[in-house]
């Protein structure tokens, strides 16, 4: 049996035993607790499964003292960013159960027969989504709790009523089997069936898993090439099933002439922080920085960049590809660096930053490789004469999660035209600060045009995460001791609901 | 250039003189003005929209005794059933100009700045549901209005604010062209871009459009075969994009033992009128009747559809598929014709009905063949023994848009089993009613499972449907000038937003 082994990227030693991959026959078993927990799941009422989500956060939080030590050894993301994004995930499993808990997600909309409607007459109508059944989820590398084996795509299947199997990732096998172990034991406490949430290991499991029947919908954070495969395999089942891929994210950031005027250093120090941070290993870093010609602050600029130390990067992989990538950018005819090459030589998987530069003309006519996400602690500069090259170049620019925009007050009036472009190429529109931090809030959005999303039309961080996991169901004329809590006459359940069109409580 | 000619199929004879395909440059130009109508139309106020809505639906009525002889001619649905048909199309984008007003449809988000949040803070975000851009819509046979050029595939997108490029169905060139110039000219009438809606003819058009960059979206009325090398299509291009299909549906019915005793005739008599409905071409057609053992209908059954005459069907292919399969069922070993076949020998294209029988064990034996759509006035008679046989039969059903159970309140008790096993099944579940009809309203869900749609978290019918064509966007700390009018301060729309995680007005 293959062992899935991980290495402490500070030092290039193991960082635990291994983990197994999931045998086949272990999956199949796997599939069908999850497939028969399915019914009773969804059947529990919003209170307990508002109380797994909290028992859940609470045991993880509980925790903390033994998960961070072992994410640190497999990831080298440091203990202060680990304890926030530990935070973060356990604030994020008691948003979803606030999200149930208030029920418009159920959207529970009933109109009343209208036996002399024209043209045809309306019988009882009551609609409410409904889980779609085992979801199963991939565990990225780069944030090893928030969107890994607790992450966001698990804590908004469960909240949606879905049995969840985590695929997880490879890069922290230690971590996410511990992780696993604890959610299992809050599934147990809560007795609820076993099926509710799995971990799995391997990527062949993965793939099987994948293309099983059992498997409703599946979500997906990591690479364009890793995520194009597996939706092009959700996609060719011969039932397909939705596939929600976070993939790669250029990220542009416009800043205007005013804003540079005005406090061009902040502007500079803001945006070697935001790139690098993490050892830019996130899907917002910033990619691309568009500046006005006549900035002066490469100066300023090269010397934030370099006084970066290398950091660790997730695994050797990665950083092999962030050596190759940057090399390659380095050596383009379009670009030059803006710091001098470092080489760092210790053991473990490090990352050194790197900081390019290009007009805006030349991105236009090399947009396919500039304008591709390099992912570590990279960026480029692109300088431009006027608003019109401006905006040819973000017309070359790929869909994002996030566009930025840096200005001033007297920018707003014409700025249209700007924002005009960057509107249908992202999900999250920035004002005077950094793509990088992605608030867990009902009003959230994670998620874009492609490539930075499989399906532009939903999110992986926020209140609405939940959406992707449900479909809707009307029942007509239905008795009402068949109906559903939701959908029943005085509105047991005390939840927003929509009456012939008009929305009550 | 090829001609697209249509047949009255109650003679034979051609329609009209056909509509020429489009041809490629013809397309491209087409395409390019839809994409540059975007931005303008979409930023268009919700009243515009509205407006536009109702007055395609003023005109298309003010039109109705051009439009429903030309539809007549072309798909031999009768007068009755086309008025009612555009009755309710013209309802439909009424309906949606209702759903655009009332506004929540935007589903406007808003959190305000938490400075002090923990574990991070949380900046102002806003988001909202954006138009996505110039939409796709093939046209179904089988409603020449209502799910054809001013259906509701073409009524959702244009209040979702899209653009409307509709591949028109070769079986009503005619009626697809008129309507086509009605909607154009209403379009003009209100000073929009023409590119906001068009109407192209011709398979590869439709083809070449879906994979063109241009179309952000595509929705498809049709059959499995059909639906699905589109989708692939969809899903293959190199930005993937969302296809909503709505394909092949079985729609079983349930009948219990007790139901059968108290109105089994009623209940014969409705099913088989709703099976020859529009000679049997509805997606909602119940293709499959589960009957107790012992029901004694089989005599008034196989009177009824004998007292059916042939009706026409919309054109020789479909005819000719739907003899070439009835013929295959009657001589398939596991089920018997309850009616002696009859021969229709008149000019033109007619569907004569048929009824089949077979037991719940040899269904649940053949069910890939036995539980397939047969398109057209046909249906098959499940006979079960046992709820232990129904439910096993039920378990091999695919997924279909309608599942209906015909019951008394003494049963209720003891159906959650059975509604177990329909619910992951279909997207609408009816008690004691018949699946062909389909109200346009808030609550109506029309869309299952696969292959029923080819992504069930969608509707093509009811206020809902506007959210295909929509994505989210989320404005962080944007400057109150450049946000949209549904995020502003003060909510000058007027419009159901959430603030904070709770619902106001």
């Amino acid at each position: 049996m293959k062992l899935i082994e991980s290495m402490n990227p500070r030092t290039g030693e193991p960082a635990g035993t291994g983990v197994s991959e999931t045998p086949s026959g272990e999956l199949t078993s796997a599939l069908s607790l999850a497939k028969s927990a399915a019914r009773r799941y969804a059947s529990e009422s919003l209170a307990e499964r508002a109380l797994l989500l909290r028992a859940m956060a609470d045991k993880l939080d509980d925790r903390a003292d033994e998960l961070i030590p072992l994410a640190e050894a497999e990831t080298g993301l440091g203990k202060p960013r680990l304890t926030t994004e530990l935070a973060r995930t356990t604030f994020q499993l008691r948003l979803f159960a606030q999200v149930i808990e208030e029920g418009s997600f159920l959207e529970a909309t009933l109109d009343t027969p209208a036996p002399d409607a024209t043209p045809v007459p309306r019988p009882d109508l009551r609609r409410q989504l409904e889980a779609l059944g085992p979801v199963l989820v991939f565990a990225a590398s780069n944030f090893p709790f928030a969107f890994s084996i607790a992450g966001g795509d698990t804590a908004s299947a469960l909240a949606a009523g879905c049995p969840v199997v985590v695929k997880a990732h490879e890069g922290h096998p230690e971590l996410s089997r511990r992780t696993g172990e604890i959610l299992s034991s809050v599934v147990a406490d809560r007795n609820l069936p076993a099926g509710v949430f799995t971990v799995i290991f391997g990527q062949q499991a993965g793939r099987d898993a994948l293309v099983d029947q059992r498997i409703k919908a599946a979500g997906f954070t990591g690479s364009t090439t890793g995520g194009r495969a597996l939706f092009d395999l959700a996609s060719g089942r011969v039932d397909p099933i939705p596939f929600y891929g976070e993939l790669g994210s250029i990220n542009p950031t416009v800043v205007t002439k005013a804003a540079v005027r005005s406090r061009g250093s902040e502007i500079a120090s803001g945006f070697v922080n935001s790139f690098t941070l993490g050892t830019g290993q996130f899907c917002t870093k910033p990619g691309l920085l568009f500046l006005p010609i006549g900035h002066k602050l490469e100066a300023e600029l090269s010397e934030a960049v370099s006084a970066v130390s290398a950091t660790p990067m997730l695994n050797n992989r990665i950083a092999e590809s962030y050596a190759k990538i940057s090399a390659e950018l380095s050596a383009h005819p379009s670009i030059r660096s803006m710091v001098t090459p470092r080489l760092h030589t210790e053991p473990g998987a490090w990352g050194v930053p790197c900081l390019f530069v290009t007009s805006a003309e030349q991105f236009t006519e090399a947009a396919d490789t500039l304008g591709a996400e390099c992912f570590g602690p990279s960026s480029l500069i692109v300088e431009y004469a006027s608003k019109h090259e401006l905006i040819n170049a973000l017309q070359s620019v790929e869909g994002s999660l996030t566009a930025t925009i840096h200005g001033e007050q007297s920018d707003i009036s014409s700025l249209a035209p700007v924002l005009d472009v960057l509107r249908p190429r992202a999900g999250r529109l920035i004002w005077n600060g950094w793509p990088t931090g992605v608030a867990v809030a009902w009003a959230m959005q994670h998620g874009g045009p492609w490539p930075s999303s499989t399906n532009a039309l939903h999110t992986s961080v926020g209140a609405t995460a939940v959406r992707r996991w449900m479909r809707p169901v009307t029942y007509q004329s239905f008795p009402h001791d068949l109906l559903p809590p939701a959908l029943q006459d005085g509105n047991p359940l005390g939840i927003p609901r929509r009456v012939d069109g008009a929305l009550r409580r």
